[in-house]
């Protein structure tokens, strides 16, 4: 079985970070060999080894052209972790990321040409759901606006699909799409997991 | 005029080799050079030729990567017959194929790349009518449940949109939506038939 | 600070164009160095010199071929009107052409290619207020048939952001949607000139 890559994305809230470590425990318990990286995390390492570290969250605010470059040289390093891999790999990443100034794309042509995924995959979960996810996070006291949240996540969700949908037409490769409602991650992991049996 | 290559799509369901034959009959009663070419029978015929024959139904179940592999078997096969045709070409495909892991991209930039269309065409119908056709293949016994067939039809009929507007992008030609209500393939057939006559 | 480009889009009846307007009168208060190219005109205007003068809103008719390559003289055109600015550029066009026979993308690929995009920016408005605006500029006694009507502008909306997330994969640039509400031109313009600063 020649090994795989399944790019694995959804907008924050969705709970794709636990997927993605369901999915590498459930793996591990079944012998198959999978490992998953993070796209952001390697972005942020760059930063860092270039001596401006950056906070994580703070990524998003960035300026776009400098965010374009850091997001090259992730992907070019992705691509030799997956080249010298032995295994199956996910990378845990973003369809869109909702700046300041809007949806700028996780996966541009560049990309997806050094990255080669078998399977383009995202998680979604009903806009209630997530909005609810992110309202833990606030500090105590705030609140999400209930009306324009949910129209803000719709459009999220939409936009994910639509610019899944050109990287599929780009790249040859399906667009998967994992439902995730709360207390369903083991289902979800499962899902995800059979993509690499095949 | 020059000759033009109309690549037509649609969810199983909304009548779309109907329509691809009526619009043959009605361009052979106007005088109108025309040829459909099926997609699908292409693959199945590599198929056999390659000595490993499959039901048409089963296409979708094969794997990704075989999929792929055939796929642009069958894209460089219409190339050629489209390069030595003295008529216009009708491609009889789909924008997506709804596997068992995922939307698989009909056409994906490769295959694009080869088949050069003039135009896009995406044929639609109802998700009500659609599901009440797709009933009727049904063994007798069985039903559509109803409110999650609605949802995946709608999810269909949305991708494939998405999916079009990519190839729209990648190839220049544009997006024609042809509508197929229940007897209405002769509208249909009118409507197709008047992107050849420009 | 690095000179920029965005292409600003939208279907008729957004206020495109005045908003276009308002962002330049906008930057020029402000001492920003900022050029609105219109993508249309300079097609008009090579139809003029090649000696086949055409009314703008017959553009939209033509035959798609005859359409194509003046898009693609229009884009060469506006690539070196840009590499010769010292200034900020906004392209002022469209997503999508609705002509007679589909959804003609007014950004394919070799378009894209020349023109190389900061920004993509959609302007949007709810579909009530372009019916109400597009029905002013109809002759006296016409009227708008609502109910299509509403159905035809929400497909041309969401096709409009189908075909900017392909744009957007394959350039790199971000999506940014400018909410116009009637009224809300200045708003609007500071949102759009926001792009430039940083």
């Amino acid at each position: 079985m020649a090994r795989k890559v399944a790019i694995v994305t959804g907008i924050p809230g969705v709970g794709k970070t636990t997927v993605c470590k369901e999915t590498e425990a459930l793996a591990a318990q079944e012998g198959i060999k999978l490992k998953v990286l993070n796209f952001g995390d390697v972005m942020v390492e760059i930063m860092e080894r270039s001596g401006r570290p950056l906070h994580r969250d703070r990524l998003r605010k960035m300026d776009i052209s400098s965010q374009k470059v850091i997001q090259a040289q992730a992907a070019a390093k992705l691509a030799k972790a997956i080249e010298s891999a032995d295994e199956h790999v996910i990378i845990d990443t973003h369809m869109i990321i909702r700046t300041g100034t809007g949806y700028l794309p996780g996966l541009p042509k560049h990309v997806l040409d050094v990255l080669k995924p078998d399977f383009l995959v995202l998680i979604e979960t009903d806009p209630e759901e997530i909005a609810a996810r992110r309202t833990k996070d606030l500090a105590a006291g705030e609140r999400l606006r209930d009306v324009r949240v949910m129209e803000e996540l719709k459009e999220e969700l939409e936009f994910s699909r639509m610019v899944a949908s050109a990287c599929s037409v780009l790249t040859g490769a399906p667009v998967v799409i994992i439902k995730n409602p709360t207390g369903g991650q083991k289902e979800a992991a499962k899902a995800l997991l059979e993509l690499f049996r095949g």
